[in-house]
């Protein structure tokens, strides 16, 4: 089986990730964090986000997302957020677990993006007792289905949103992907997100993601939350120096850039060498393709991973690994079905 | 700062888990554990521990633990620990947190290890409906003040464990150390543990450590479990790879040997050349000094980083990567005092 | 404001509750469930349903039935329920709450029932590591919508969940409805219910509730799990008494009965009288209307406590305590909108 | 089995509060805690704290307790206890359940008073990341061994632990009792207490209890926090009515007053005319004894219900019901063993 196209996840670390790791790996380190490996790399992301942030980075997206929405929400609280979002549909409830019970709300919108008159609609709620009342919004940038929200869409989501006193959370596991296509990273924080996702594995790293606080007062005691929740590194230059790598060579945008023009290129490839039609736009690295069963089925049985979502299309994604020539063997595969 | 004896997460990663690592980074891989090097890893541990079992990577000790005291302890049961078992002192409450309030009841005993009779005091407590009984025994092994047990004292406290009902968890984060000072892997199974944690990132990897279900039943629904509590790696392959790298090459038990070794000759350093007594006996790779606040501070001053533990002695940890001549410079460093 | 209609636990007790409990007051009893009041109302449900079953008094529906699904699923798992249930509407979370995040899975049906189609797809859906797996079905008899099920439909609701390896909850708050309706209460231990809440609060009892483990595995350590849940009346006496005095003067059916007699009046008054639709069949004591905002505003504005819900019709609801001649006042002023 | 003296919540109601009970049954009321009996019964409470607080009533002081730590605790952090007090030892680790993993910290003290050079010890603790940091004080009037804090001793707790960033929180199970000893009630708030449990089921009540958040912001949306954790009632006047009854007619304290005059006269027949000393001074409603397994074992077999407590000692509870009568045929049996 090929997963070239199964998911962003399937790709190994980028050379430069890799090289930074390797480099990290000499000699003793102070344990939990207070490495400077990690302190240089927590300076690169505050520098690309032009922002002053408290970041810990941590094992996974599901644990940084959730970690996140529970420094925003209590448990008897709610999560506005796309009912196609990552966190509502790929986390097996990890946002109520780590938030006790935390409610999510899922709120529709074309393309995975929210609907700014169903999210107004959801604030503008009567509060009663026996209902978990939203506290924060959670957004997607790249969205789960390979789009990108403008800045101006994001100012009409989180103005509302903050009006009524929520917090906001903003997913950025494929954040580099935004900012390949265009998306400028500066404006996340004057936009009044509170807490971001820093996305490391999709862009080219092992397992990690850095939690960006712009609100600080959300990292008081950060450390010890962290340390409950099972996601301090004891050797924490593994978290970091990845981050480091991508940063320091801008291989985190450059293999971002690589994989939304591949991704481009297999649009293209689907839409004018195919009969199968594009079910979103493609803005970021991941295509969507309205593909019937018995064709999908084929094409899993020529070797290519691929999987049906929750809207029904089939998903191929591509990362800062894809190769031109796999692009063109799999829309050679999909011309033969 | 010389972060040598500051403790045994303080090296990188040993040689050969490193180029397991490297090697595991070519081209694409199934994401979330389907991985082939995942499943290598799993077999090299079950051969070392000549049992069945289902196992699972995850990113951190603290979860490790946390995550396997779950499994057999409800919340309003509790876990018997020596009460100063890492899960008792240095987790922030991770098990009450992945055990959504789970209770933990320390016990007493020298050096590390349970009192046998202390354990049986414990399982004798008449139950009553206000008081969280015990589901669980937690072993650690090798322990917290580095002393190993024995195959028969371990019996000793298992068999009452569970002849009351109890499940038997095993903490072996220092578990390659305990191996290399005789003890014998193969035992656990045999003994009646039911879960263990197989330790990685002290033993010379990265941040890894397997859950070691040898109790199946513990297994169902695992990979649902652990995505929630994000410690699912979307790229397994990376907290698989430095586990083959290690097994394979032996450097794991290798490595546990070197630092029991280096152990022992700080300890005698500290035995024949100092006025420093040991407040422990030197079984794994710690040594524990009894060291007035005035000695300990200005060996801090000198550079080197060690601490105090909640008996009073200062800790000097050993690990795969300790020089003999680090050895030396810190004794000498000892007798300057 | 009239609050005869608003809900059925605007009433007050029932005069046989009230007895019992003015009664149960005097002298001294043990504390925490273990008084002579206690057992007997537990003799009287076993009675009632025909069958041996552990019981236990608690103080909320809400309580009763988190704390029950907390017993069939893990937090990692997913109760299936209809999308209307009280535990999914009105419940603040509750069952993410005492479950540590488990998840809800609503399903569809007309008027409250849950459609079978719908629930064998659900069942059906391969599991994935990534979402909640349904551990658990829940039943609301009668249901949210004034609905009763036939024994037939529950066996095929609970024959094909149970095949899957679910447990089964019924919330049983309306329960004395559904069996003045005609539903045999001796059927549900036989159709393989594993613990039901019967219900005390909407049948003239005072805040108490009654979980029924049929399946007594689920009563192990029962006791601590409601102290630490804060379900353990120290004065106990004061939840089983009203349960007492109901079930031996059967006041507990035979109000159920009055009020399921006064919502077919009413019922038959909005049909015949007014231009206002029935929104569903009306089986127990609840009476769903098709009226439009402006009506319902009027009707409340005339001093008419009554609710909006879900499906967007207006509910108005009958109890031991409603009175012929509050309906007549209520149609009267229905007419006159 | 006499229970007399067993515990302070053997006994019934207080006839003013099942007065109070019965009338409120009359008629329709608003659900929830909507209606004019919770509205009456707080304002008399505020009366008697002479302070401004959002209350609400609540089923058990389990619950009561919990929850209030729950507001000034994150998991990740710690509450600081007497290691007696009831949420440290009675009530199955519901703090650790409400509060998500919350810690607790137990603290020396003779007869059930912090110690305040204990309490400071720990407030002065350095704050690391692996350890659950104090956020929270619990302070117990009266206390677990019926001794009750004077004012003073109140602020030298309360100065160092606000000091620190502290919330406090007290629990009221007893505060009726310890007000008859001459404790000042309008002064809670003045100390700086964050909530109180302000207790009725030991003074005569049914199964309530009032939570009072003199700190406001604690409030905001208590209604959802409370309704997720099974404690809101539905038919709310059967928790505020027994409240109600108690404090018009001020038989809140007198009983407590009777309660605190029958452990003294218990007391007194303990010290001159038998051979079992007192454990700890009697201020409030209990009286502790020094007293041999065998005598005690022969008094419960005469039929006296009675327990032996953590430090070793018997308790005996007097109530508002306690008789004359019964304390002299106890002193009698006691001086018969």
């Amino acid at each position: 089986m090929r997963y070239d196209f199964g998911s962003d996840n399937t790709a190994g670390m980028a050379p430069a990730a890799l090289q930074a790791l390797v480099e990290a790996n000499e000699g003793y380190a102070r344990a939990y964090g207070a490495d400077h490996v990690s302190a240089r790399a927590a300076d690169l992301i505050r520098q690309r986000l032009d922002a002053d942030a408290e970041i810990r980075f941590v094992f996974s997206g599901t644990a940084a997302n959730a970690i996140a929405l529970s420094m925003l929400a209590w448990p008897h609280e709610a999560v506005l957020a796309h009912h196609a979002a990552h966190i509502c549909t790929d986390e097996t409830g990890a946002p109520g677990f780590f938030g006790s019970g935390v409610g999510l709300i899922g709120l529709p919108g074309f393309s995975g993006k929210i609907d700014p008159l169903a999210l107004t609609a959801a604030l503008d709620e009567p509060e009663v007792g026996h209902r978990q009342p939203p506290a924060a919004l959670s957004l997607t940038q790249s969205t789960e289905y390979g789009t990108v929200y403008s800045e101006e869409e994001l100012r009409h989501l989180i103005e509302p949103a903050k009006l009524k006193g929520c917090g906001v959370h903003m997913d950025g596991a494929r954040l580099a992907n935004a900012a390949a296509a265009g998306f400028d990273l500066t404006q996340i924080a004057r936009l009044g997100v509170n807490v971001l996702v820093f996305g490391g594995a999709k862009a080219g790293a092992n397992c990690t993601e850095a939690i960006v606080m712009f609100d600080k007062s959300l990292a008081r005691r950060v450390d010890n939350r962290l340390k409950q929740a099972g996601q301090t590194a004891s050797k924490a230059r593994y978290l970091a120096a990845p981050f480091l790598g991508l940063l320091e060579s801008k291989a985190w945008e450059q293999g971002a850039a690589h994989a939304n023009q591949m991704a481009l290129r297999l649009a293209e490839g689907f839409a004018l060498g195919s009969p199968f039609v594009l079910a979103h736009p493609v803005e970021a690295n991941a295509v969507f393709v309205r593909m019937p069963p018995e064709a999908h089925r084929r094409l899993n049985d020529l070797g290519w991973a691929c999987y049906r979502f929750d809207d029904g299309s089939v998903r191929f994604v591509c990362s800062w690994a894809t190769a031109d020539a796999a692009v063109d063997e799999l829309l050679e595969a999909v011309r033969g079905l």
